[in-house]
């Protein structure tokens, strides 16, 4: 499995808080910011801030997803790169359930 | 068991998301607002904007709780009332795990 996000992109994903059931991601990504191939497990997405992200996964197939201001959404365990293809820094709060 | 923070206050306690696993709460909570004895299973705080607020469990005990902005905390599973005993608007999310 890959890496965890924090520790591939620490310049993305910054640990708020980890126990033993759930971590806290702060996670601002500038346009053209990247993060190499990494995992999540389970995890919620709220959005402070909006912005367009391309997400690959290991295979190389893409998706862009666009986030709003105040999203919340429900992300089921993935491993992908990441790259803000939009203009706007994206900047977010990841749950992310053990 | 007292009832959920959002069945119990509704104007401060909003349900952003739910699923079987997590529920997030968007809290505001002004100068003055209270809300009356309820629930919540274990939870992480994430505080956008700071505030002091009063806890009093069932049986009377209180304490008093300052929360800065960006503040992180983990709370076991508690039931009490509350109370903005502080100057500022508290706005925090919510992580409850179920």
């Amino acid at each position: 499995m890959a890496k965890e996000a924090a520790q591939v992109a620490p310049h993305v994903y910054k640990v708020l808080f980890e126990n033993e059931r759930v971590r806290l991601l702060d996670v601002r990504m500038k346009p053209g910011d990247e993060s190499d191939q990494h995992s999540h497990p389970d995890y919620l997405l709220h959005a402070l801030e909006g912005g367009k992200v391309k997400l690959t996964d290991a295979s190389g197939q893409s998706a862009e997803v666009e986030i709003q201001a105040g999203d919340t959404m429900w992300r089921e365990a993935e491993e992908h790169s990441a790259l803000n293809v939009g203009t706007t820094e994206l900047h977010a709060l990841f749950v992310e359930l053990k």
